[in-house]
Parts: structure tokens; C-alpha cells; sequence
């Protein structure tokens, strides 16, 4: 119910998804029920795929994240959770409040042994491909434990989810020499070089786009700060093409006539073409998607939330933190 | 002498600006003399206006700053301080290892009164304009004392330099809200709130390139990385484009037809344009560059130290700490 067009697009990307993959996925769609089945009965789809479940409360952007436990305990959100919790589905989709998706997700299904603090990440496009930074919000004040725990998940999610052989991580500073950053930075520094992870050294902000890694690590107050950074380059890039445009007939005639190129070549940028990310580090499977999100991108959301199930990314996530102790490091 | 192109580029570009404004500006090129010489000779300039002295050490992109104080007391920065210490300049020009001319000018000049820490901006294009993001690189880990000045020196460098009235100054957060950030945040958050600057609040990593404050506080932890971003944001277009053309003749003669038009779009995002920025805080005019700075880059700084020279942008600092007690706030 949290979605800018919930449930609308929530409801017709499920239908996409249950339509051509009917026989791998079960959807329950869980919100105002009344509100959903108007737009659910004007669908063509297969019933017994796709079932409802009532909640009555709606967390909205405005709604304190770390409240939203206490004070919508019948939203959506929370009711979908409940699913989860008592093995009724395997994943919940939002792309509702992040923040509150976090804090209930954490609450109610717990985190993975040996996990400190849950991370969600964000992809970057870069010259090659696609590097996934992590943290992007989840936390503000991190120990280099933490930044170690991210780089695990990270590491486990992009070589599982992304078929990365041995993903090459990244750590986010000021230079690329062992001795620049802070003391956090150094011992984290210490730590990745003495785990078992493919740890490439420091990199810098320039390195992000640049793919030098696959998985970027740093904390959540830098990790929001450079997402935003980068998405609003999308907006000022259009905003100067508006400009140019609007210095003459020829010029918005030339600009009409070149901008599809431009739109190939930028839509690399556009962070709302990516779909969902996984919140690491819980007891479950939550996905998280743009506010913004289009039915095709909430159906992508679904299969990517099938595909982590499968592979199971949280087995993996345990696995290689039992085997590495972090004090051993 | 620690220029991508040193000597050539600076005593063009000192030649430029000389011819230009000899009425006002005085040069003394600070090297070794026989390669400045060499250089210098082949030039048509007023004898009268450019002076050499010579300085024998060179300090080079692998020199550690700090050391260099120690290492190289003979270098063409060391040198060139000297003389503004000893009132024979006012002010010094460098395109060399930054952190270099931040530790020796800190040293040899000493720091403001009521200063803790010098500060360099780096200036960001924006949608309207130009904002300047303070710190990007002097400091990696900031105290909130050390954050409101960073924000007082850069008000009164854009009111100064940019002829900004009351310049919006905006503090770099997780989110717009008082309580989004971390303890430093916070403590900061109060202290530009009972200050007399134009404080606007928290802004998010979208609001730089937006154009929502006309300075922008942060450490210079995060502050280098979102430049470093920033920097590689062209770079990545730039690759973008050559992909598009290398998808075939037609796209190739199709992206040479559009290139005109794309460079003059994204020529805002070429941060080698900008030429250079004052190191604030310190008793003394340093202005640091890019160290692929072109003759014209050089010219636009030594134009730029004679306008902070005359505008005592120093004092201006120095005034506004000694009216606002911090111990007040």
C-alpha cells in the first residue's frame, strides 16, 4: 500500500509475474482489500495464483520508520511480515517506506547469526556493467565490524544473485593507499585483508562508476549521500538539456532530433530501471523497490525475490560467517 | 613546479595574466630557475613584472604531505611561501600535490585566529549556478566545531568572491529532517542553527547539483568522495558515447554530428574548468588548482588570488570569529 501508485501498480505487475510464471510463484496480495479487488477484478488472471489478505493500516513516507511497529501494527507491511514469520510465504515485496521496511523486517523476522546490523545496497551502473554499494541508508554510524559484514553480504549476494566469480570488494575512502581514510576506514581495512573475501584495497569516489569493484563498501551516511548524489545527475542532465532547448526554434528542433540517442545513452543512469533490492542481513527475504516503481519493475522485483529464495543467499550469508570469525581476523 | 605540465603551463599562464594586467599584478615564478628560463625566454613578457627565484627540490605526487615540510625544505612551494611570510608576496599559486600545499601553507603561515582547521571547497555546477562544497579533502575526520567553520569561511568566501547576499548555507545529511543524520550531524545541526549565517537546514546528496545552498558543509571524508564522483560522472558519459559510436558507422557519423551539442551540454560537469580554490583558514593566500591546470586555468587563479587579496576575504574570516563566540552558540 506504500507504493506512489499502490496498489495499482503493485496488483498489475503481480498479475504479469503470476501469468508467466505461474507455476513457480504463489502471490498474496496484502493491503485494503477493497481497494485491491477494484483493481484486481478488472484483471484477466488465474485465481488460484493470486490471493488477498486484508491489513488495514497504511504507512506513508511521512510515518517515523522505527514507530511504525508500534503504531500500524495492522499495515500492510507488518501483516505481509506476519506471513513470512509463520512460513506462510518465502518473501514480501514493497516499495513502500525503506526505512520502515527495514525496521519492521528486522523486528519481526530477526537477523542472520552473526549479522550486527542489516545493510540494504544499491546498484550503480558502470563502464562494464554494475557495482552494488553497500551500505545506502540502513545505518549512519558504523563500526568497521559492520563495513566487514557488509562486504560479506555483499560479496555472497553478487556472487549468487549475479553470478559473480569471486566479486572483487572495494572499500570506499579518500585514496587508494592502506593509509588513507580514518580510523574506521584502517580497521576495516585490516579486516578485509585478513578475511577470505576478494578484497581489491581502498578505492576512491571516482572508482564507483569507474566498476573498479563489484561490491562497494562504506557506511550508510556516505553510501545515501553518493545515491542521491547520482540520481539527481540524471535530473540536471535533462535540466540542461531543457536549457539548451530553449535557446531557440533550430535548437529545440536539433534537441527533438537527438534525443533519443541521448535517452540510449544516459538511461544507464536511470536508477529507477533497476527494480528491487534484497535487505541483507535479516531472517528472511525482503525486497525493497522506488517508490516509483512501474508494473514491470515490481514484476522483476517478484522474480528477483524467487530467484534469492532459491539460491538461498541467507544460507549462504550464515554459512560464511560461521566459517569466518571476525576475531580471528 | 608540480603542475601535470610544470613549468610550461604556469609561466604561460602567468605571461597571459601579466600582459593582461600588469598594472596590478606582480609575478615571481619560484623553481628551477633553468628550466623556468628556458621556458620563459622564448615568451614576449615585461621583464619588469615577472621575477624568477630559485628553488631546487620538486615535490612530486608520491611525496607523502605531510613529510614534505621535512623532506623538501628547498621546494618551489617551500620556497614561495617563505615569501608571503616574509611580506615579499600576497598571495601563492600551485597546481601541485594538494595535500602538500595544505600542510607546508598551514605550517610556514600559520591558521586564522579562532580557526582549528583550514578548509578547501571545490565548486560544483548547478542547475542555476554554481554551489561550493566545503570541506573536499583538508580533514577526514571533523568535529562539529570544525563543520561551522567550514561553513562561516565559506559564507564569506561566496558573499566575497561570488557577490553572494547572505549565502544559503545547507549541511549535508541522510535527510532533510533535524533528526536525519549522526551525532555530528546533530551538534552541527544547532550550532549553524543559532549562528547568524543563512543556515537552510539539512540537505540530501540530490540537492548539491540542484543548486539548494550556495555552500555546502560537510567532512572532507565525504565531501572527496562525492568530487571524486562527480569527476568520474564526465568520464563515464564521455565512455558511453564511444560505445554508442562503436555500435556501428552509422552511430559513429550520427555521434560525431551530435558531439558538439553534447559537449556544450556537458561541459558544466568538466570540474578542470573551474580553475582554483582558496585554501581557507590559514594567514596567507594559497590557491590550489588542478594539476592538469591549462595556461588559461592559471591565469583565471592568479586573477583569482589578486581578487582575494584585495577583498581580504581573510579578515572578513577573521571578523566574523571574533564577533561569534562558538562557545555561545
Amino acid at each position: 500500500m506504500g507504493g506512489d501508485n499502490a496498489p495499482v501498480n503493485e496488483i498489475l505487475g503481480s498479475v504479469l509475474a503470476s501469468k508467466e510464471r505461474s507455476d513457480f510463484i504463489e502471490i498474496t496480495l496484502v493491503g485494503k482489500e477493497n481497494l485491491i479487488n477494484d483493481v484486481l477484478c478488472k484483471q484477466d488472471y488465474d485465481k488460484s495464483n493470486i490471493k488477498i489478505i486484508n491489513a488495514e493500516d497504511v504507512i506513508d513516507m511521512h510515518d517515523t520508520p522505527s514507530d511504525t511497529f508500534k503504531t500500524k501494527p495492522k499495515s500492510s507491511l507488518s501483516v505481509a511480515l506476519d506471513l513470512q514469520k509463520e512460513n506462510k510465504s518465502d518473501a514480501l515485496i514493497s516499495v513502500g517506506n525503506t526505512g520502515a521496511v527495514l525496521a519492521n523486517s528486522t523486528l519481526k523476522l530477526g537477523r542472520i547469526s552473526g549479522v550486527g546490523r542489516p545493510t540494504i545496497g544499491s546498484l550503480f551502473p558502470t563502464d562494464s556493467g554494475r557495482t552494488m554499494v553497500f551500505d545506502v541508508g540502513a545505518s549512519v554510524d558504523c563500526k568497521a565490524s559492520h563495513l566487514y559484514e557488509y562486504a560479506v553480504m555483499g560479496s555472497v549476494y553478487m556472487n549468487n544473485v549475479f553470478n559473480l566469480n569471486e566479486p572483487k570488494v572495494g572499500l570506499l575512502s579518500v585514496g587508494e593507499e592502506k593509509s588513507k581514510g580514518n580510523e574506521i576506514i584502517f580497521e576495516t581495512y585490516r579486516l578485509l585483508e585478513n578475511s577470505s573475501l576478494n578484497f581489491i584495497g581502498n578505492i576512491e569516489g571516482g572508482d564507483v562508476l569507474r566498476g573498479k569493484a563489484d561490491v562497494v563498501v562504506c557506511d550508510g551516511f556516505v553510501g545515501n549521500i553518493i545515491l542521491k548524489f547520482a540520481e539527481s545527475v540524471l535530473d540536471v542532465l535533462k535540466s540542461k538539456f531543457r536549457q539548451y532547448a530553449d535557446k531557440g526554434f533550430l535548437k529545440k528542433l536539433w534537441m527533438v532530433l537527438i534525443s533519443k540517442t541521448m535517452k540510449t545513452i544516459i538511461k544507464d543512469f536511470d536508477y529507477q530501471e533497476y527494480g528491487g533490492v534484497q535487505l541483507l542481513g535479516i531472517n528472511g527475504v525482503s525486497i525493497i523497490g522506488h517508490g516509483k516503481s512501474s508494473p514491470l519493475a515490481i514484476q522483476n522485483m517478484i522474480y528477483r525475490a524467487e530467484d534469492v529464495v532459491r539460491k538461498r543467499v541467507n544460507d549462504r550469508i550464515k554459512d560464511f560467517l560461521n566459517r569466518e570469525n571476525i576475531a580471528e581476523l
